[in-house]
């Protein structure tokens, strides 16, 4: 009997422009007490920016300024939550993330491992989190990584770049105002939503495909064309691509990313490469597994002309290599869903750096 | 300031076929105690059906069959609930729907009103619900009504045909096995699916559309298109219209029904039309609002040799059209988005007359 993940959804969600000004009505109910926090983690680019003043703080609530220019770490995560425990008597009454993906994934993990003992290494897997997550609110400034509605929370370890996946790592409550995504430079815009056309493109062209996951990951698609080929107007761009993420971070329900994760991760594991760049970074040479994809990749790129940086992989050695390939080779359920299960036979490391030879 | 809804999702589903088999193990950790049974509510058309042999009772767990002939009214969920509360000595751990529309609507409203005092008629509106329902399933055998991911239960009440709409009212678990809906006669299917195409219509045309609600009634109308218009395999064909009812229900969201879903609520409340069909009686004859809508919908129609019955209206009395049209016009919300705020201008009860005579 095949068994189906029982996926958990965000059982709360908001979406308007300027709805960022009811967290406060939000959060209300669920305060625990005076001595119970809300923590704030926000992106730093938003220090002194007006949207600190309209974060709700009353009583001890603390904001938290974290830059977003590298990876989220497990290391980070354990300090972040060692802090809270030695500056507070009482749990947080809930974590809430501000920013893109990176300050979406430290605030999940931070909500997690609030209540689960040990390190935030320990738990980078599938279902290894066995205690609830305290209350966490996830309220993206960016749109494509769909951070903000996936079961992951994906962290640079000791040894792995690895989510803690598990059906207590979704928000309780997410915001979606595409108004907080205005300012996001170009390059910028175009990174992180190239992570949502390529999670869309492996997904379709997965082996792990189903019609929930199909119809999602169709809408993504077909969103995220919208917004870089044709011609919104930069409201609606920005309302498509909130969706557009939304849409993606869903697919993954029964779907899996493939090959351009896979490598994207042993790129971030070894140089701190940031996630959607190196997927753009590795998409662009995988046109042997997704010729249609890259092809409209292609298009995006050269519309918004958009320069890839060249020779990242130039000077790296042996034994560099050999490390970006254990990572990606690592991902089983990504090749599994790129190739089948026989993947093994065609993806050889000589192959893996062949590509990455390219970058 | 726009105050957005902050729009409770199903937390958890799974979605796949046979994944029924899931729902023992999925009930197991909800269940409070060996006095608290878990009461199915189940359509009668599947008495003695193997489907029920795979129902997973336990202790004093109860299985009611209920029919599907007629719409769910106020006062068959209150003579439920009496009964429930007179057979046992606790509360049931739980109600799960097994059905289509009518039984998961039934089951919400069971559920709700176990925890809520007085009849469910005092319910009928839009936040009146004050206390969280018992825990409950949806497990949709038909595909359309988008009742399994809605926050509304559509009841007849002693003086009107209204939704008890509400944050408590959506199911805390879903179960989408789209084997379950085989079997279903060829009509059926088509007015159930037509509810689907209809909705989207009505929300995609609507004042109401954000672009949360775009999205989904996109995709939702897009798998109507493919299984009434395209030629899919049998497999196919149930697993995208189960898809298609999950996401118009999701686009309800930010968005409304329109025209066909007020003046059908005439008809059911006056003639016991079924939801399904009523909608597509009166969604024939609304070119005028939904032209591309209307020549779609003719099309499905005549490509699976759909005969709707004529006639329904020819023997009304004035007294009678005037309690549909009564009934029709006090679902503001609805005319408001399908004609905007000023709709009391062109919408008359002269104007529903000349539509409901013709059908």
């Amino acid at each position: 009997m095949t068994k189906y993940r029982n996926f958990p959804m965000v059982p709360r969600v908001v979406f308007g422009q300027g709805c960022f000004k009811q967290l406060g009505e939000i959060l209300l109910p669920k305060r625990k007490s005076s001595e119970a926090p809300f923590i704030f983690l926000v992106d730093d680019v938003f220090e002194g920016h007006e949207l600190i003043n309209s974060i709700p703080l009353l009583f001890n609530d603390q904001i938290i300024f974290i830059s977003a220019d590298e990876e989220p770490k497990t290391n980070q995560v354990d300090s972040l939550v060692s802090q809270l425990i030695q500056s507070y008597t009482e749990l947080p009454s809930g974590i809430i993330g501000i920013g893109g993906g990176t300050l979406l994934d430290l605030a999940k993990a931070t909500a997690l491992m609030l209540t689960n003992p040990g390190s935030a290494s320990e738990y980078q897997g599938w279902d290894l989190i066995k205690k609830p997550a305290i209350y966490h609110v996830g309220i993206p400034t960016i749109s494509g990584t769909g951070a903000e509605v996936s079961r992951t929370t994906v962290l640079l370890g000791p040894d792995k770049k690895l989510g803690i996946n598990s059906d207590f790592t979704p928000f309780d409550q997410v915001i979606l105002d595409p108004d907080l995504t205005q300012g996001v430079s170009t390059e910028q815009w175009f990174y992180t939503g190239m992570d949502c056309f390529i999670h869309c493109v492996e997904s379709l062209n997965g082996t792990f495909l189903n019609a929930f996951s199909q119809s999602y990951g169709e809408k993504a698609l077909e969103l995220c064309k919208e917004v870089y080929l044709d011609s919104l107007s930069e409201e609606d761009s920005r309302d498509k691509l909130m969706m557009a993420s939304w849409h993606g971070g869903m697919s993954i329900a029964y779907s899996q990313v493939g090959v351009a994760h896979a490598m994207s991760y042993g790129l971030s594991y070894l140089l701190g490469v940031k996630h959607g760049i190196g997927n753009c970074l590795v998409f662009q040479y995988l046109e042997e597994f997704y010729p249609e994809g890259v092809a409209l990749f292609d298009q995006m790129r050269e519309k918004h002309q958009i320069k890839l940086p060249k020779g990242i992989c130039a000077n790296l050695s042996d034994t560099e290599f050999d490390t970006m390939i254990k990572v990606a080779m690592s991902l089983e359920p990504l090749w599994e869903n790129a190739v089948g299960k026989e993947w093994r036979k065609t993806i050889t490391p000589q192959k893996l750096k062949s590509i990455y030879k390219k970058i």
